[in-house]
């Protein structure tokens, strides 16, 4: 079987078996409380400016985000998605080293190629998915920038903060930068956000996805906060244009809404814990997610065994065939609704029954 | 005075001037007839795919275009805006050595700039913007590709089809691609698309952009042709999801509006006919554009003075102090609505009576 790269890629491969009934995706991490913007506001924001070329500098909206972040706009760069913010700062280290701590995201290795990066890696330690700070501390002074995704995507783990702060201080020793890609910050409490460690810390580049949180993969929206020479440093390396007009226009009312974020930490709280009590009862093992994501391991049985009968049962898993240190030992599912999770929990329930 | 990069961002600075008078914009070439598109379709597509991630291979959106250009699907790359398809091709190429044909869209430049591509330049001959032929074909055997824009911006003027194809045979005994942005084209007659010559010539690369004739920059929407394997390498370059879900979702429906590209074109060819003669009653140069937009000199008065009196008169033209060989000598228009040409007509008779 051809696993493909991302999860939803294999939506093609079963709509050939069975066209009739409903998919549950469990491969896609986004919020399921949906856009928290009325479709009549998107369409507003529509007629004004889908006919008008964005502003090239984007001046505007790295104000609003800015003022909204507690930083300058000079401190603020404007992606389309999350994506192209990691694209960016793989160029802006072209030719240099750079460390991944894995398993990770798995876009910052494909910008490190695509850019001749050197790519050393560490792995976190296998079960627990905890952080090898003496080992990437040793690494700093032969690399010129670590890539760590925090909340971390696959294993929706979360690296103290106060460890964060102690690598800072070392890398800054060594004028390493360190890049921390917060696509999935939204999801947990705000004082978790690094961003006041901007202003002491000109080595910190922080990478930020507004596609997760706000439900609106499609619109393709996301920045990058740094200190100013970097900033302006990444900005010289994007194409014109980069940002489409309706992300641009939605943007500021979407970090708006503080509320809606409020109600999805809560709902998502509760939600883990009633997961997690109910896959630990079925004897799986679950990583220690603080995010709207978890790995899922049978301890008694290979996870490929598991994702087909989970496919025949209408649930799409996320693999982990691509990600370094997991080699598809375990399963990504996102947190759904209630309803969806319990019917998860029941397919794992019919599983272990049959498979023992 | 600072020259903006692009016209528009002159409106920061009237704005300054005079908030309360509408002010027509001269400096975008983009189609006035508007988007042949009913908002409420962009609507109903939003519904259902701004909550998705883009298909990340956009297959079927390719394998729709690859039909409507009689090619097939892996002939296809759909791009970010005709910017992304710029920037990808000079990433192709990158470290190497390229030809521009000047003056020419800005951006060519600066994606080779960005590339570190050694760019040599041939200039369009001086007044009547025809080609050098000769030299180019002269400098073949030095560069690894050359970049032409047809119908070309900011002149509007159209190289000689045969003699592009000339231009193809000589570069393939070189191995030198032919990089053609193909932007305005949807202005012309069909017959002067250079698609039929994809399968001929393997050296041949056409970029497309959709934002001009359907009016809809904000968007973002481009699209480039070669042969499978440039493609395949290109599309290797390209971030993830680059092309929002709006954009890959209304392509195909713009695509079909052939009798609003044929009114369009209609309607230019009378324009431009009415414009061309009363400005040359009124004694400017006028380049001989075959599309929505053109060059003008007043050849008694420097440009920048005629800029300023336009910027009074509530007109925003392009200067052209930033494109090779024209140094701010002519200013571009686009072709607008009767209505609005005529305002500017008479603006212009001021100017002549006024500066004699």
């Amino acid at each position: 079987m051809k696993w493909p790269d991302h999860g939803g890629q294999f939506h093609e491969y079963l709509n050939e078996i069975q066209q009739d009934e409903k998919i549950l995706d469990f491969s896609v991490n986004i919020n399921p409380f949906g856009p928290p913007i009325q479709m009549e506001e998107i369409i507003q924001a529509s007629f004004d400016i889908l006919g008008r070329y964005p502003d090239p500098s984007y001046r505007k909206l790295a104000e609003e985000i800015g003022q909204y972040e507690g930083l300058h706009s000079n401190e603020v760069l404007v992606t389309n998605g999350g994506a192209e913010a990691i694209f960016l700062v793989a160029q802006h280290f072209k030719g240099k080293k750079a460390l991944i701590v894995q398993p990770t995201f798995i876009e910052y290795e494909r910008a490190c190629l695509q850019y001749n990066i050197q790519v050393e890696h560490v792995l976190l330690k296998k079960e627990t998915f905890q952080w090898p700070f003496d080992e990437i501390v040793k690494k700093l002074k032969d690399v010129h920038c670590v890539f760590i995704c925090r909340p971390n995507n696959p294993t929706g783990t979360l690296i103290n903060k106060e460890e964060i702060l102690a690598l800072l201080i070392e890398a800054e020793r060594f004028g390493t930068s360190i890049i921390i890609d917060e696509a999935f910050v939204h999801f947990i409490p705000d004082s978790e956000r690094l961003t006041k460690w901007i202003h002491p810390f000109p080595n910190l580049i922080l990478l930020r996805s507004l596609t997760k949180i706000y439900s609106l993969p499609g619109i393709r929206m996301g920045y990058c906060l740094s200190e100013k020479d970097t900033i302006s440093a990444l900005k010289s390396l994007q194409i014109p244009w980069s940002v489409n007009s309706l992300a641009a226009a939605i943007i500021p009312s979407l970090l708006e809404k503080k509320s809606f974020i409020q109600r999805t930490r809560e709902w998502l709280t509760n939600e883990l814990e009633w997961l997690q009590s109910r896959l630990k009862q079925l004897d799986f093992h679950v990583s220690n997610a603080s995010t709207n994501f978890y790995l899922l391991k049978d301890p008694n049985h290979h996870s490929d065994h598991l994702f087909l009968f989970l496919a025949k049962n209408n649930i799409i898993a996320r693999h982990t065939h691509n990600f370094k240190g997991l080699d598809g030992e375990y399963l990504r599912f996102a947190v759904r609704s209630r309803e969806e999770n319990e019917y998860l929990i029941n397919v794992l329930k019919k599983w272990r029954e049959e498979m023992g």
